[in-house]
């Protein structure tokens, strides 16, 4: 079965966003099987959206959209599909009464263009947005299968993977053999350096596929095969993943799609240990990842953002002669790093004490160049560690990467 | 005059890397006056390749595609398009000694497939590859151009820039008017609100256009018209931000694309004053914003991650009676994002203290709803304020609106 992904958005066309929507629906469509062939971005011009749907529906049996369902004039999507297909626009009483609810709350009064969210087209199936007001939209006419969803991808996202996949599902019936997969996590390993070392299996192996991906300080691999149950897939997926880990188990961290700060909050919890952070160049960033984590309130006792020598010294009795003076290492360096990752650990009375002090630039400090950064740890009743690393990148890079590499020390630590 | 972008490669349908060529090509051509009306993408297939150029080329002036122009099997982005030209390929020699010197430097037998990265179309002008090795190719037939650029972003960014906006300049003459644009940005107020404001001149006005976008937890508006001079552009795009100020202008933080974090960095330095934070719910998240800003380093004094009631009391003071107890206020309240905010101020000695307080989710928390946060002000000399707020989302974007409206209310007090 073929599929084709539409992105409705002039800011996609100004080059103003990324279009992230299309890797992420891509991918969902190789989990059911289905092929995706064209992507299209068109403008929230009516005849091209239309056009861009005719098109699509010629060659393809899915066609999934995103964006254009907000309530402002250009959000046209609904509009122009149900104008090509002939289907009238009604109100989806229970999105419409969420809006109104969400208005009420807020104690404000609601624009009358909001309606415009809560419109499905005739005889059409309604998906919920979880994460949102704009109300999705399942429909099939001429066999073909028209999906639209919201173009903010955190509201696209969910309602894909929670909604838009089962109805496609029982739509295609049996035509899509399921495919499964399953992700090992990797970190403190570059890409290039993990597929040197499984070159040979990924060239080997057909089944399952194994596909390595690099995202932003992160690396995964996908094991992905067809199978005629869940049990007959994991046989497979088993194999697969000893082949893996005899090559680089050293690196995985899981098996299954956590990021790292997931995986560390839960060797917190079952180890019932705790941790405090000390952040001077990351600027919190290391504190925010690991609360993004649901239930992290257990492992994490709370942070220190010290990126000024002031708070340093104030807040986490950094000596002021190690900070300051010709001779004295100054706030990057592996003897602040280590203050800072023992007093936060003391002051929070936490098992574990983590501190990140560098170089974010864009100009160097202290004489010391761009993306150098130190990372300490302290643990209680054990000698704290700290390790300097070079970094490369823009500002927003060295941040995320020193932030994740704080994150990597002490995975390595808990494991 | 209208472009089109095709982009070529199995790995963008896969969803394995996203296209962040389409971006910069979107926005140089804007830049040059070129509208892109409809982006593509498709696999490595010689007929759907082909086919794509001929439905750009029957709607376009420029057809732009990146990929496929690599030595391997599954390169034949060139070969599509001769093919479809009815033109023929031939050996550029000067990008092929460029090859062989660059295997013969590196000791390397050059495999023959890598020929194929210096062929060209018959009457095609050669674009330089300052990155990599594939050559790149401009074409004209039948008043459309045709420009075939590499996938890999480093090799094909240098290439557009400086090659193909060039090319395309001189084929266009006078044809490609230069397009002008301005980006207001707005805090405190919703997209649909902002657009009901606007509305009249919206529709009223199309020289400058008038386009809203929203991000996540920020609205912009960007206004765009065509000139002969920067000044004359000016003149108009003066007129039109006046008209919008007219109408919303308490939401205007800035005619120009920076987020709201800086503008507040750069208010705070202006006037000499300083911030704290205190952050439990947004776990570090408000100050990692702040701190993203080079520079800010004058402007935030330090911050404190109290995410769990131990941390708000032993770091910032936070009375165990407000936070414990049946008839306690507790964590999520008023009262403690008022402690939090003064105890972060007066801990770090700074101007103003921001504190942020609530339940993120996914449960609720002291029998208090997901969504519920509370955001503290406190400022030097001044009584503290405390506001309540109710959100939507998800944990995640509970917390992302959490941490900008608490920027919005730092903006409010400073602007």
């Amino acid at each position: 079965m073929k599929a084709e992904i539409i992105a409705v958005g002039t800011e996609l066309l100004l080059g103003q966003i990324v279009n992230t929507n299309a890797r992420h629906i891509a991918r969902g469509c190789a989990d059911i099987g289905l092929d995706v062939y064209v992507q299209t971005v068109v403008g929230d011009n009516r005849g091209r959206i239309a056009e861009a749907f005719r098109l699509a529906a010629s060659r393809a049996d899915v066609v999934l959209a995103t964006g254009g369902l907000g309530p402002t004039q250009d959000d046209i999507t609904k509009d122009a599909l149900a104008e090509l297909l002939g289907l009238s626009l009604h109100l989806h009483q229970p999105s419409m009464d969420k809006i109104t609810e969400m208005f009420r709350s807020r104690g404000m009064d609601m624009v009358k263009s909001n309606e415009r969210q809560a419109l499905i087209l005739e005889g059409s199936t309604p998906l919920a947005n979880d994460n949102g007001l704009a109300v999705g939209v399942g429909v099939t006419l001429d066999d073909t299968h028209y999906v639209l969803m919201p173009g903010p991808p955190r509201e696209m996202k969910q309602m894909f993977d929670v909604h838009v996949i089962p109805w496609l599902q029982a739509k295609l019936g049996q035509d899509a053999a399921p495919l499964y997969s399953r992700m090992l996590k990797f970190a403190g390993i570059g890409e290039s350096s993990l597929e040197d070392r499984l070159i040979e299996l990924i060239d080997e192996q057909d089944d399952p596929t194994i596909a390595p991906y690099a995202g932003d300080g992160d690396v995964s691999v996908r094991l992905t095969t067809r199978a005629s149950s869940q049990a007959e897939a994991n046989r497979k997926l088993d194999r697969a993943e000893q082949a893996i880990r005899e090559l680089a188990g050293e690196y995985v961290y899981a098996n299954r799609d956590v990021p790292l700060e997931q995986r560390i909050v839960e060797l917190l919890i079952d180890s019932g240990k705790t941790v405090a952070t000390a952040e001077s160049c990351t600027g919190g960033l290391v504190s925010e990842l690991l609360t993004a984590i649901p239930g992290s309130s257990q492992a994490l006792r709370g942070g220190f953002v010290c990126y000024t020598n002031a708070a340093k010294h104030s807040l986490l009795g950094v000596p002021l002669e190690l900070l300051e003076g010709p001779d004295a290492p100054g706030a990057i360096s592996e003897q602040t790093a280590r203050v800072l990752a023992e007093s936060a650990r003391e002051r929070l009375d936490s098992d574990f004490g983590i501190s990140v002090t560098g170089v974010a630039g864009p100009a160097e400090s202290e004489g010391k160049p761009v993306g150098l950064v130190f990372v300490g740890i302290a643990k209680r009743g054990e000698e704290t560690q700290a390790v300097q690393l070079q970094l490369f990148g823009d500002r927003d890079g060295i941040r995320l990467r020193a932030a994740k590499q704080t994150l990597v020390m002490l995975w390595r630590r808990l494991d």
